[in-house]
């Protein structure tokens, strides 16, 4: 077998080959922070497909199934500006756009012939993080040691979009096993934060959430199994949903840790319009996935639930801001946004109390102690085919591996013992279920808090290799509570100051302090700014539609 | 501390003093095997409460429910008659009348002057396996460890009944660890199955299925992992249900292997009212469980899937009979109780084609290997506060403890291990699910076949200590597919006779002719022979109605 860098260097060669060559662009200079801007000002995009690519997911799917914009011409729209959003952040790993404008060409005939659209995503384009499977492509999910692995079948996941109609067109960048809040690995690279290149993009879903926020797709597909839909979500602008556990076909996909049935990735949304999420989960859902997939429950689409049935019909909310997690407390612009979001919230009528957290810090051992139980034998087994090294930091210069390290630090546990923690968290999870019970005394609605607003992270976008905690989301993964990101601002160096006073609060301990210390609001500048709003397991429908009340409310309260 | 003789003797004096003494008979002589005709003949019952514990649930639901017979009456008739019950097959462990008295009396009160029921169990008596903790009493599940474990607060499941109106008054016999398919510990001992002594009731749930056999229970609950709903309700003639995993809660119940996240145990109702079932499911359902246990799945009661909207309304069903498992070849009854089946079947309208099983072998082996994963030091540290011995026969004379046993043959396997196995498991489920959406082709109703009917075990209830085979049950836990017993026959020795020329087929292995050389006609006589209806997860709605469907056909087949 060769070395393992020689192939890196064969599949970087096809990938490069995998670009159609007319689009290649020149990239702006590495000075170049924020670069949004380039993908409309860089030429190969006309007008009307900087409008098409412009346009939020209800629209695009109203204006296909007029046959005002033709599959064809909507591929083609996103597809050329996913591969300048890849020039730019390196976002991309499988790309397969002649697939998928003759998939294009067909949706387009049979509107044609028939009058009619396919499915309820008819000739949308949606991306895919690099862990779903399709027939007669790689999926290397960044392992040197996955090359040259084709899949013989798609993901169910897969069949379930290409029967709504929906185009995949590309797969999206990750770190290597998945298992990290950034998105670098030997095979593709590291991705870029398109809103500042200086900051990650997040991870593991962070090539979606890059190539999302400069529209070079409408729709995306990521993963979450400890904040890696809503981490990149969260740090690149965009919304995105984390579906509970078997709400959305994982069955065929790839994945790290494979035989672990405990805290379970999932597959959610990503993307610019909030319209995307429910449209998404809808067609997804009405598919009859657990027909599919065996970890697929049967639940059906509840547009009762959707039109909060169980929460007094969004009358009178109660929602609960949670400040910090008692473990480390938000940089400043992540509490500008929570005030922002609290006083549009109570502006639109609707009442909002603090949420208490309780053991979040201990979740969140509980968590890593699940995952690690057999990690590190995973990684081992998985890189030792060819040799490649397993990346223990994503630093730019990869000086710090010491630090944050989302590396196992032992050889993993028995069964036994997994079990024993596996109990603890169980014991948590009804704990924590009774605490969300009991507010129901200091709501005055009658019901318990309809759900909790806090930050997806304590910080927007940090520099590279220095995403170090990911709690904020974690511990709704360890509770199976389904959680979606909706953006609220920017990084603002005025508003946004570094309080000189330092600290403005006690810190909880050390690495609290280390997490404050690092806070530069030049250094975050431009960094948008989105929260994470958390329902009941289950309840998808009612988070999606109370992500649009507050949604609505901070665009009214601007 | 005592040794634990000692505090299993004193243990037991306790349970005799929850016995109303008055209540106490004279049982019939050993050589009585068939003791179901007792409670009625033992004078301790008079006719009013025989006719009381004759009658099915729904009958006593409405009863109850327009006081024309009250909470106090319905508990005073079970009562007695479970206490005759377990003096005949030694099937009870807590025994708590009195509390159980006055809340009926609170009910009869609430009713007389409201007008109206608690809830859908308005003073229905309900037995409960011996791991539904209830606040005040002990827990001992047959260990002796546990001895003097009083419970802080009920089950989930328990304050969900109580809520609906349900009177738990005794709870049931297991086997020590549970993981056992007959029911004998050091604590309370051997529960024996009323059709015939000298057989075993069955297990885990064994003391639930001889009690509700004898008639000393109307509805109980009993748990299931691998079987233990359905092999003692198989084994003692009764309808049971083993729901999908979270469809009721498990929350607060003790339990073994816990934390073992995979293949859980459920808990289901036993009964002798095939209305019992869908009144349990329901009522429980409609608690809405998903906001009291974390684990139970947020999906209500669906009244279409009950009728059968996905089954073509049940109009033209396709029934696929299991005749075996390719590994073990039923019994000569059980193969009868097919054919009546089939034909009762085909006499109502429906069309039986055949099974065909697939990896059940594989999927038995994996399940243990699970389970066995961290199991041998589950019951080591559990059992070593006493010293108790870990039980590893039940037959009678405790000659055999080499053949069949239920315990690891080894101390455990690693996390990474265990993953492997798990993963292992994930892929066979999907393949048995592309399996039975491939019967589409053969059913001519344009849907998979509809439900699988097939045995609960090769064989009706066999000799103490024998029931060695489980997989008949087992396999449809790993696939979490929910399962129904009902009644067909009983074992008779005109019509069940042993082929002489035996085998009248060619034998598996080794195994399946040790199984085959077990069945005399004259053994296993007037054991009650069951079958089992299997569907798709989370389907009990269309699975319970399909049971209906089948004992109806039955009926009027007779």
């Amino acid at each position: 077998m060769p070395h393992w860098t020689a192939l890196v260097a064969e599949k970087k060669q096809r990938q490069l080959k995998s670009i159609p060559q007319e689009w290649l662009v020149t990239p702006p200079p590495p000075s170049t922070l924020d670069v949004t801007g380039f993908p409309e000002s860089c030429g190969l995009l006309n007008a009307r497909e900087i409008e098409i690519t412009n346009t939020s997911v209800d629209v695009l799917l109203k204006r296909l199934a007029s046959a005002e914009w033709t599959a064809v011409d909507v591929t083609t729209a996103f597809s050329k500006r996913a591969i300048v959003a890849h020039q730019l952040v390196n976002c991309l790993t499988e790309i397969f756009i002649d697939p998928a404008l003759a998939r294009a060409a067909e949706l387009d005939d049979y509107l044609k012939k028939t009058g009619k659209v396919v499915g309820p995503l008819h000739g949308l384009p949606i991306s895919l993080k690099d862990q779903l499977c399709i027939k007669g492509l790689e999926t290397t999910m960044g392992y040197v040691s996955w090359i040259g692995q084709y899949a013989e079948k798609n993901a169910v996941l897969v069949d379930v979009l290409i029967e709504c109609g929906a185009v995949p067109f590309v797969r999206t960048n990750i770190p290597q096993t998945l298992m990290w809040p950034e998105s670098f690995n030997s095979v593709f690279g590291r991705t870029t934060n398109p809103h500042n290149v200086s900051l990650t993009s997040g991870g593991s879903s962070g090539g979606e959430g890059a190539l999302i926020a400069l529209k070079g797709s409408p729709l995306g597909v990521g993963s979450d199994i400890g904040g890696s839909v809503r981490i990149p979500s969260a740090f690149c602008g965009i919304y995105g949903l984390r579906p509970s556990y078997g709400r959305v076909p994982y069955c065929g996909a790839r994945n790290s840790l494979e035989g672990q049935d405990s805290i379970l990735s999932v597959f959610g949304p990503m993307t610019n319009s909030l319209s995307g999420l429910k449209v998404f989960m809808k067609a997804v859902v009405n598919s009859k996935p657990w027909l599919k997939d065996p970890l697929a429950v049967r639940k059906k689409w509840d547009e009762d639930e959707y039109e909060l049935a169980d929460h007094g019909s969004g009358k009178d909310l109660c929602f609960a801001i949670m400040w910090d997690d008692g473990v480390v407390v938000p940089h400043p612009p992540i509490r500008r946004s929570l005030e922002i979001t609290k006083a549009a919230l109570q502006k639109a009528g609707h009442k909002v109390v603090d949420w208490k957290p309780i053991k979040h810090k201990l979740l969140g051992e509980v968590t890593r102690d699940i995952w690690n139980a057999g990690s590190a034998e995973d990684y081992m087994i998985t890189t030792s085919v060819t040799g490649e090294p397993i990346i223990a930091t994503m630093e730019l210069d990869h000086a710090d591996t010491t630090a944050a390290s989302f590396r196992p630090q032992n050889g993993g546990i028995t069964a036994y013992q997994l079990w024993q923690v596996q109990k603890l968290r169980q014991n948590i999870r009804k704990e924590y279920m009774d605490h969300w019970n009991a507010t129901a005394s200091e709501t005055g609605t009658g019901r318990a808090v309809d759900a909790i607003i806090c930050p997806a992270a304590p910080y927007a976008a940090p520099p590279h290799g220095k995403n170090r905690y990911t709690n904020y989301t974690t511990v709704w993964n360890a509770l199976d509570y389904p959680a979606t990101i909706f953006p609220v601002t920017t990084v603002d160096p005025t508003l946004d100051a570094r309080d000189e006073k330092d600290p403005p609060h006690r810190f909880y301990d050390q690495f609290d302090q280390d997490v404050y210390e690092m806070y530069d609001p030049e250094k975050f500048k431009n960094a948008p700014v989105c929260l994470q709003l958390v329902g009941r397991t289950l309840e998808e429908e009612a988070v999606i539609k109370m992500t649009e009340i507050v949604d609505a409310a901070l665009a009214a309260a601007k």
